[in-house]
């Protein structure tokens, strides 16, 4: 074993209950061990000395909030193999840069608060689709890493389940000095009040992807993310600037009216019971966000979309991300036990292929985050695709019989409606 | 029928006969017709005028060389159905703007020449797929479409035909005025001679992709282009500029060292018969442009790479092109011939899955030519992403086991080798 892993043992003593790693790696039914993959994996250490072209990926970074999230993947220079299966490390006390200590951390309620809310979505969405899955159906394949300027993160990912072809949740939570850089572009985009410097940062995103087998049952996205800076001489506990991002969509290959109102209803009750005017506003955002414009066509039926949002007390705003990460297995879930085992062709299964297939342009060519992550040297490449479907199909000028159910999913995807 | 298609059938007395259309419709064994297809594209006329933002992108394809490969799909305002069998039309009269007539072309020798080339090169390439596809394979789908500002193109693909998951011939030849946006970006390059103006431009270009099933088999791609420009008032037989640019790359799945020597001992021949300095300056060239950066790994064995060449006469450069050219068959059938009946197991199968899936990231993600093309409004979407596998596949964190064929090929990816 390495001498990073043996670090990050005895880190893992520091770890809260609820962030014990449930799954170690436990095969799916089709999902073979790899022991090639293993070794690879375990012993994956980069060199924790950034490039000038790093630093300035870094400091890019902050062009807009979104990208955060994929700066979450970055810099990732310590990776546990997949035995590993200890729990993931507190990301508060890096445990190979031991002589930064406390000093690279923020301080403040609102990270640890986030840092749990991200920990504890992860288990309860990975929970409820092992269930939708069954006792004999995929399980989650977990992994972490830890980034030596202090960060840990933790991926699983369900590979050819009996309900989902692929589902991953992603989370990450980054504890260190902010980069100058980045500090540079927030404040040319005119963020106040962080003139002065340096900053320590804290960082807290989840992110999930699910693509299940059924052509009726759809794809479904989030995605939640909190930034926070504190002076690093100064109080620690009070951060001089934080905002929150995040997001779901869901993208069917077949338009079941019902799952769209089902699917926007349930987050529209999260967003309303904090702010009416959020759900309108943050359900346009979404209309706009995923589109594939190439093909003139959004990616699917939407639902909300929102980031730097930091219009009133962070606490309330946590309060609504907190209801909109709870909102997630009860806006899926639902819709998925209805579709999974409905009946369908080997038409429908292409037609299936052909949208994934517009789901990787979209996450290829347009969507920000993935972009960013793609640019970045030394990226963690494997968190960052990891929302690309296992498969993908593209026919030449494939266009669907007029009024067939198709072209009526198509008409939705060209027009935005609103569904509730 | 609607009156452009009228006007094109007029004026498709005026072809040679090897412009002849071959094809017209012929469905391979699982290639089923699609009537509302048929319907969609026969009416598929968009609105002629241009937008501010599409003659800023005309213009900015000047940017680079390459991207007038990206540029020939652009702005296709009249596409004709696939029920149409006639000829393509010649692009020198414009069917559907006489009033530009004779002043918007060129006519200089070269363009004639280029032009017969790529019509050819499409009969000789397409001719011989279908050939390896047997009697009872998949034939070649053929539609054409017309540029309104001068210009036409056929597309030749064939999908899931006995050899081939996937294999697209394309082929444009523009005259029309060169767009202004598109000189101006010419001289920020430093073009010399084009200070002047207007200008009248010629521009034909072939570009080809086939993706066998059988996982030995490996995919090719070739690309070769002509451009040039005369003074509007001036002597429309001499170009004031003129080059041209191309190349062709192997991508298999698993590597045979004697496919990829004989890929690149035809290439090396046809290159060292016009200058011995191409094929290795080309060769490097093609390593580092087909590289998937965010992977580490190129995306083939590679072949040959080259943009803007004016290093000495046309008409020698043309003899250089048209052996390249010529040699696609040579360089690539004898290979498939090998490869498409060989046994392979699932396993191999999805291998080749996942070597797709990086083809797609290569091409959405760094391609110039399709990044332009993505980015262009108005553009004909099917012709840019034509050379996107039928299938492909992502597994989180796939490594092959040491030793393997699969990690054999990865190590040839990552550290391109010289083979001849």
């Amino acid at each position: 074993m390495s001498g990073p892993m043996t670090h990050i043992t005895a880190s893992s003593r520091l770890l809260a209950t609820n962030s014990r790693c449930r799954y170690g790696w436990s095969p799916g039914p089709q999902f073979k061990p790899n022991s090639a993959r293993t070794r690879a994996m375990a012993s994956a250490v980069t060199p924790s000395s950034k490039t000038p072209s790093q630093q300035a990926v870094l400091g890019a970074t902050a062009a807009f909030g979104l990208s955060v999230g994929a700066w979450l993947y970055m810099n990732q220079t310590k990776q546990r193999g997949i035995e590993c299966e200890a729990a993931i490390p507190s990301p508060r006390i890096s445990p190979d840069v031991p002589s930064k200590g406390e000093t690279t951390t923020t301080e403040t309620e609102m990270s640890r608060k986030m840092e749990q809310l991200v920990r504890r979505l992860q288990q309860e969405i990975t929970t409820a689709v092992e269930e939708l899955e069954g006792p004999d159906g995929g399980k989650f394949f977990r992994d972490s890493w830890v980034r030596e300027e202090g960060g840990v993160g933790a991926s699983c990912v369900l590979q050819e389940g009996k309900v989902f072809e692929k589902a991953g949740v992603n989370i990450s939570i980054i504890a260190s000095k902010a980069p100058e850089g980045m500090l540079k572009h927030m404040r040319a985009r005119k963020r106040q009040g962080i003139d002065k410097g340096p900053y320590n940062m804290f960082v807290a995103g989840i992110s999930l992807v699910m693509h299940p087998h059924n052509p009726m049952a759809p794809t479904v996205h989030a995605n939640y993310r909190y930034f926070e800076l504190v002076e690093e001489n100064g109080d620690h506990s009070k951060p001089v600037a934080s905002w929150f991002g995040g997001g779901c969509d869901l993208t069917p290959s077949y338009l079941f009216e019902e799952d769209a109102v089902h699917f926007h209803q349930t987050i529209k009750n999260a967003c309303d019971a904090h702010d009416p005017a959020y759900y309108p506003k943050f359900k346009k955002w979404c209309d706009d966000y995923f589109d594939v414009k190439h093909r003139g066509e959004r990616r699917g039926v939407g639902g909300i979309f929102f980031d730097d949002l930091e219009d009133r007390p962070a606490d309330e705003i946590f309060e609504f991300v907190k209801d909109c990460g709870g909102s997630v297995v009860q806006q899926y879930v639902p819709i998925v036990k209805k579709r999974m085992n409905m009946p369908y062709t080997e038409e429908n299964k292409k037609w299936q292929q052909l949208r994934r297939g517009r789901y990787v342009e979209f996450n290829l060519v347009h969507d920000r985050g993935t972009k960013f992550g793609l640019a970045t040297p030394g990226v963690r490449i494997e968190s960052v695709l990891m929302s690309l479907p296992l498969t993908a199909r593209w026919e030449y000028c494939h266009t669907p019989v007029e009024g067939s159910p198709e072209a009526k999913l198509l008409e939705v995807l060209r027009n935005p409606r609103e569904w509730v």
